[in-house]
């Protein structure tokens, strides 16, 4: 599959944005910084997600002559211009946070050094990805928590906001931990297990359950069976009397129940498949999942070993936005602030120092880069000249176990659903504090 | 631009039922509905959308030799199997909605008839679609009621939910009635009008907002400039200087604000541009605005004459899904049913019904396909043999049109952001109900 074609896709700001920088001749360099400017009050942390496809971005980027006729037909941009897009290439340095990585409020993810205009053209696709990405995954990762070890599987394609939404939501669900996905393009594309089970309208084109559940199991033996399409015992009972006449030939795996009381559903068919000596036919829960409702069913112990999750995970139900910038930090090797209520921006590079204590992270600082402060750095360079680094996109098993080693530092209040109480604690460094101060002065009216 | 390729946009389950399907010799025609089963608490009506993006698909679905390769290393799927799906097309047929038609609560927005298999296999990607489309125009349309008559400007692409759904989007809300995009790869897809102002950024970068007013408003007289970027007020003092300096030579259209007290701002903006004879200047407002904001402005009295609305338009912030189902109604002829809790399925093939009193529309009936009632039917042939009618895809303008025209004829107070009370009448037909029933004594347990 090649990558997709992008170059478009941007703001017709940016490009009018970009001819204005080329006639003023404001090609010295510039840095971005992207950031979330706090965190929805239902998350204690963010999952850093989305920077394997920046970069594949940035590395392909390339205007072609149909982008270029469009442009002109426009009628906003000169030739000159147009000319110059069409021989664009981005040849700047990005710094970043590996993917899977803990980040907080105000905290970089990625930083983009380049010319002006080349930092400037590249702002909308890449907020609109690592927005989505790092949204996904801290709800997933949230989702994970609240199923404590047992499996979750995402069934969202159907619900997530288009293609690209649902292609890369599969992936950031599995670098937060979610074990498979039924998106078959997500599969193929990232390599991420498939998995599913079978519809309503497979049971309900059948004249009866048990025709369905029989030729289903014929071929696949190995199969979930759903359960809930009109009477979820009843349908139990129908797979036990499968079970019984099939002896040694019966392999179901598991039942799923998308609808009812499903504690109460799932009690009872646990107890029916236990006594009938099938204790290892798993029991799957699906429907309107949340992280509330898997921890909502585990806390009333219903006897769920796998959790099918879908819609809410992958639109962030409670949370369907991050408040994420790209914001202009320097320029010319000046520091840049704005002034917007509610809106700071900290001038310069940046570096995130982590301070852990008894293996667990505790306290954050956000300094500038030329500042070295105690503990680990979580920003470095993984693209200089238009180039990834050869580290800088991990396979994504390893961005997976990033993941978790990261989660599983976390402070036990900050890992909890409920709100952090106190937050993680964040803190700007003295010398950006004065350095912001410095800049804005600068720029007071 | 191609179609972009979709085939294996699909759960996996989905060819998992179709090969069960063809070993089993069920290709029997079934029919499947597709309809929101209830509305989001903040939504009136929905404005059906995505029928255009369905339609390509159907058309153009296809399984290439890396999409049978990839499903062949899955280890799940026979020679036969994808022998048959490398010649799969779709044969079928599609009743629908027309684009941009008023839709209620478990009203078909489409219907598929075709071949089982056919028809299961593009459930993932109808839906998905069809969901997002539909949830972007919906909204998008009570943010154009709260605008009364004011343009509305699609600035979201970067915090949509991926690249399809800001694509999808601006689209989506055009035919609501937005009047332009940010969004160049969407104007260029859809000849959707695409506007822009400017960033922070490129005030960030200049020495001073003078200077980057200056040089902006050369290379593009009539520009809207970004005042809020340090003060204000400060801001606009220095474009009314601005426009002194320049005589008539001043072309500059409009004012952006972007944060702050908008109505403050506004307010005062307006009368010191009034003060210095620059009443042709707009007042442009953006920032975290939805339709709740915008009304909250206009209700002020604050002088925006543009509303620039990104985030909360396409994640859709308060109901960032729709409760949409795709379900098997009828297979071989035969009507088909779910008995799950909360989730009925109406059995068979449908007709909307809608009937109006004194140019408003005032109630629907949803009936069998086969049954005449009085008022207008909305679900008409869109497609055939697997090819579209020519008349399934009007122009973008014409389908824009028709909502309007759709919205025009809401009763006032379901038209109202606030939830109709009473909500707009639903009723199934007596023919409908009984077959309702009698389908479902064949299947309770």
């Amino acid at each position: 599959m090649t990558a997709d074609r992008h170059a478009l896709f941007t703001d017709l700001y940016e490009l009018t944005m970009l001819q204005a920088y080329l006639e003023e001749g404001m090609e010295k360099e510039a840095v971005f910084s992207l950031f979330v400017r706090r965190l929805p009050q239902r998350r204690n942390y963010l999952l850093a997600c989305g920077l394997e496809t920046v970069l594949d971005y940035l590395e392909n980027l390339r205007f072609d002559d149909g982008d270029i006729a469009y442009l002109r037909s426009l009628g906003k941009f000169s030739d000159r211009f147009l000319a110059w897009l069409a021989d664009f290439r981005f040849t700047g340095e990005v710094h970043a946070v590996p993917e899977g990585t803990v980040v907080y409020a105000n905290e970089p993810i990625l930083e983009v050094i380049a010319p002006l205009p080349q930092a400037q053209l590249v702002e909308t696709f890449i907020m609109n990805q690592v927005h989505y990405q790092t949204m996904a995954a801290s709800k997933a990762s949230r989702v994970i928590t609240a199923a404590r070890g047992r499996r979750v599987v995402d069934f969202g394609a159907r619900r997530f906001h288009g293609t690209d939404a649902a292609i890369k939501a599969a992936r950031a669900f599995y670098i937060a931990g979610v074990a498979a996905t039924s998106n078959v393009e997500a599969g193929r594309r990232y390599g991420i297990p498939v998995a599913g089970t079978m519809a309503h309208s497979y049971i309900q084109a059948h004249e009866g359950e048990v025709a369905a559940f029989r030729a289903f199991a014929r071929l696949y033996p190995d199969t979930v069976l759903l359960v809930d399409t009109y009477d979820t015992l009843a349908a139990v009972r129908k797979v036990i009397d499968l079970a019984r006449e099939s002896g040694d030939a019966f392999e179901v795996t598991g039942l799923r129940i998308d609808s009812g009381d499903l504690v109460a559903l799932s009690r009872e068919a646990r107890r029916l498949l236990d006594e009938a000596g099938l204790q290892h036919v798993e029991l799957v829960a699906s429907g309107n999942l949340d992280e509330d409702r898997v921890a909502a069913l585990l806390e009333a112990d219903a006897p769920f070993d796998t959790f099918g999750v879908g819609t809410a995970m992958g639109v962030s139900n409670d949370a369907p936005s991050l408040d994420i910038a790209y914001k202009l930090t320097e320029y010319g090797k000046r520091g840049r602030v704005k002034l917007s209520a509610d809106k700071p921006v900290f001038p310069g590079r940046h570096q995130i120092y982590r301070m852990e204590s008894d293996g667990y992270d505790v306290h954050d600082v956000i300094g500038r880069a030329q500042e070295t402060l105690a503990g680990r750095p979580l920003l470095g360079p993984v693209m200089k000249g238009g180039k990834r680094l050869s580290d800088a996109t991990p396979p994504l098993d390893r961005v997976r176990e990033h993941a978790r080693e990261q989660v599983m530092r976390l402070p036990e209040h900050v890992r909890r659903l409920s709100p952090a109480e106190p937050p993680y604690p964040v803190q700007l460094s003295d010398a950006l504090t004065r350095y912001q101060h410095r800049v804005s002065r600068n720029f007071l009216p």
